[in-house]
């Protein structure tokens, strides 16, 4: 699909993605061609609600669900980058991420996936990202392809495209999971694919479900987004996570941050920059316990060693500065919570755990649900 | 099973394979013990049609088939090398693989593997080759297992055989995909095996599937095998695709085939010599225009730098030689059409893929159905 | 689950597994939520039992399983060490395998574990292993989640301790089977998880599925484990296979164990002392005709090259020096049989394996039905 075209929303009430219209029925058991399923363009589903009588009505009432206006419908092509979301679409998946929390084991929810065939395209492994697709996958009864070491497809092994790579494996699957180490990678991967292309990482660009479940997290541990109080603690300067949340937080109303980071790896200034645009309030401080005291949430991540080359000093001086210990529980709210992108080294010490505010397990089991809910929104609609 | 017997062709009415005796539902559950599952020899199946009774003349029924003599049936055990099928098998197989074509998602001859479980057991990675063979297992409802570095089985890691190896494995799938190093290895195994073993690539040896997949494109682009012209363009000395393809279509009647390769890289007089024995019309020309208005496909193939050690200076010169671009769509025929084994670099240029003509992705989505046919046709029979 | 009760006997007859009162269809379509599933403490077992009417009685009935006395029940939690097992759960263990052995393809029975995920993560790659757990897993109808290169998770890659590694594969997948390179590691992730842990090898430790499947196939193929005579041939100081094995035969009554090994490589002292505490009998020997005139089961192993280092000499004096050949066997018994753990280089003569003494492929297939138990024990239960 075209990275400009990456979500289309349609205004008028006969613009419904043709899959809403076979049925409750039909999310078990779709009799498309599996073989030569395309992702169909605006103008085709049109063409393909017109030509269809008698179940119309009953699908706009299937339509109304609560989180939509009357006849708004949103369609998810891709998933790219974290900005192409605005608040309704992140209501609206996270709606649908909660119901994956309750489907349980052999029930008709777990098989709505049945027939499909995802394609994990990783170009550098991931185990962990790589692991929690395939296991959304499997829990809605879908099925797996697995490349670890997709780089043997690519120009570093005998010069292939990643277009004609992209071209090859939309052949062989439904939906493609792609990790890369290229910024724009997906993008690309998008514009060649005629099925929905997933960004599970490129380079230092995006990695945009990691986003969806850190805003996820928040609204289920915090149970509301607007004026909330975050703060976001450690290498804000290479973490792409505290990034993309910077960004998509901007999107909530009454929001504050606070950035609490070494000297050689404060935020940058782009992002500074973009908040204020937003009108997002924000401040830099040195004092996590303050902070920390302040806060519905404190974002911990782990300070990168890679990114300090030979300065080991400056990476020791850098990774102990601020700790979550027990400390800094004491001072935090009751409702308050911890957060992790894991995996962490000792940036949040281990008795921490135990404390019902660490929410970073937990944060972890929602990328589960946030991926069940992107697969299903981009095989099957809403 | 035996080497010398790849494939037996029964003579008489009773001699069917057993599971085509079974009836239709059969094909979605299968009740044979599958872990003790054997290849039966002919023989044995003789015996158990013998003792079958009251189905027999329904069974007869379903087994006059248009593209068999009445009461002739092919029974295939493993697919070893291209060589081992003649154009009456050919023709058969391609009507599965087109059958294949128009499965659909959940429906009942999308789950006629269920139940079965295939090993690929690849010796040395190949992405695009596994995923395609995984792909097709998944789609008609069969499972997988793995294993992309099983050179750590091998005589290279503790000392194993391959035949060892083989005893294990059999005992945990019904069916091994293998891909190895050595040529030779895959007919190793199914003498060995009492389960069917596919090629997926022996060494320099056989690559049957990519063979199959080639051939069945030209009929389904082309819509015949018999009377065609074929240019078979760029490093002929040492790919196998090419050698297998002229292989293949010397089965056929009134072909022609032109071979148009740099110097270094011409094709070797063993095919010629087998060409000219079966009456297969065949010339070599320089002149890559010519033949391209001449030809109903233009085999474009790529040069293999890996084979000219440090002669880069040669490999620059033969790489740049004979290129498919716009010019050449230009001089070929409205009808012809242009293929390619993938991956590619530049002897295509990329504003070909956009003419109807260019047929290399539909080429490699071919290998699917192929493959699925393969299995089916190995594991459950016609 | 705590490592020190890897294991829990009921005594009463109220303390069965809330799974075995759902009834035989439950076993193929169990409606628990799949995604919140918690290994339930005993308490909470009995708890359930307490607010379950009408059906209690019916259970009952189910659960007076020959195998056990009345009103006792055996509930697996973790795999973690051979030592975990008196010989009533071996028994009742072997009792189930065999029941595996007759699951048909798609028959209720291969579908039990529909709707469950297992992680195979592996720290070293075990390719063996590693299929023979998910062909179990497979044929059960379950699904997995593959990773052999989890060292990417491990402190050797980012510092992420072990114990995190599991909590978040635990929120991906219902049963976790590890490899790791350090003994004692399975024990700490079993302590962690709140689903069951396998262990499939930590380092020099413990391997329990192959110790495991070493004595059902004695019982198997011989037909009793009382009162027989062993033969552990071969590299029996570094083997953690015979230590196992000779762990488990000290469970079984009137057992005789004959040590054959080359003089580097002799069966370490503790072994010794633990079979005496036992009352096993043992005695080594240099002449394996001998004993394998005497014995039930020869059980030969392999010279592992990799412990001599660069004693190349001391390595080839000792492989050469215990052959299992067809001398061997002439002197060998009608109803003994031929073991070896694989793979084996030429320490048993391929002549040796067209006759029908020789289980070892019987045995590697063993292992199959035996991971195929275990994995039922753990997921649904008895």
């Amino acid at each position: 699909m075209a990275a400009t075209s990456l979500f289309s929303c349609s205004m008028h009430t006969e613009m419904l993605a043709p899959k809403t219209l076979k049925g409750s029925d039909v999310l078990c058991c779709p009799k498309s061609n599996f073989l030569s399923m395309k992702k169909s363009s605006k103008l085709e589903q049109m063409k393909t609600i017109l030509q269809t009588d008698g179940i119309h009505s009953n699908a706009l009432k299937v339509e109304r669900a609560p989180y939509f206006s009357v006849g708004q419908k949103f369609q998810l092509d891709d998933v790219i980058e974290a900005q192409q979301f605005d608040r309704d679409i992140l209501n609206a998946i996270f709606e649908v991420a909660q119901e994956m929390e309750s489907i349980e084991k052999n029930s008709p929810g777990s098989q709505i996936l049945k027939g499909y065939l995802m394609a994990t395209l990783f170009y550098e492994p991931s185990t962990r990202t790589r692991l929690s697709f395939e296991s959304a996958m499997k829990r809605l009864g879908g099925e797996v392809l697995t490349t670890e070491n997709a780089r043997e497809f690519s120009s570093a092994a005998k010069g292939e495209t990643l277009e004609d790579t992209i071209r090859t494996v939309e052949g062989y699957s439904d939906i493609i999971v792609m990790r890369h180490f290229e910024s724009g990678a997906a993008r690309r991967a998008a514009v060649t694919a005629g099925i929905p292309i997933i960004n599970a990482g490129d380079g230092p660009g995006q990695h945009p479900t990691q986003a969806l479940l850190d805003v996820y997290t928040i609204q289920r541990e915090i149970g509301k987004l607007d004026s909330i109080k975050v703060g976001l603690v450690g290498d804000l300067a290479n973490g792409r996570t505290v990034r993309s949340l910077a960004y998509l937080l901007a999107k909530y109303k009454d929001v504050k941050i606070y950035f609490v980071a070494p000297d050689v790896v404060k935020m940058k200034d782009d992002i500074k920059e973009y908040l204020t645009s937003k009108g997002v309030k924000w401040e830099e401080s040195a004092d996590l316990m303050e902070v920390a005291s302040e806060c519905d949430v404190v974002y911990q991540t782990r300070i990168q060693k890679e990114r300090f080359g030979e300065r080991v000093d400056l990476y020791e001086k850098a990774r102990g500065k601020y700790i979550v210990n027990k400390d800094v529980l004491k001072v935090m709210q009751t409702h308050a919570v911890v957060m992790h992108p894991l995996p962490r080294l000792d940036e949040i010490t281990v008795d921490v755990d135990a404390d019902p505010r660490a929410a970073y397990f937990r944060q972890a089991k929602n990328g589960l649900y946030i991926r069940m809910a992107l697969l299903k929104l981009l095989l099957v609609g809403w």
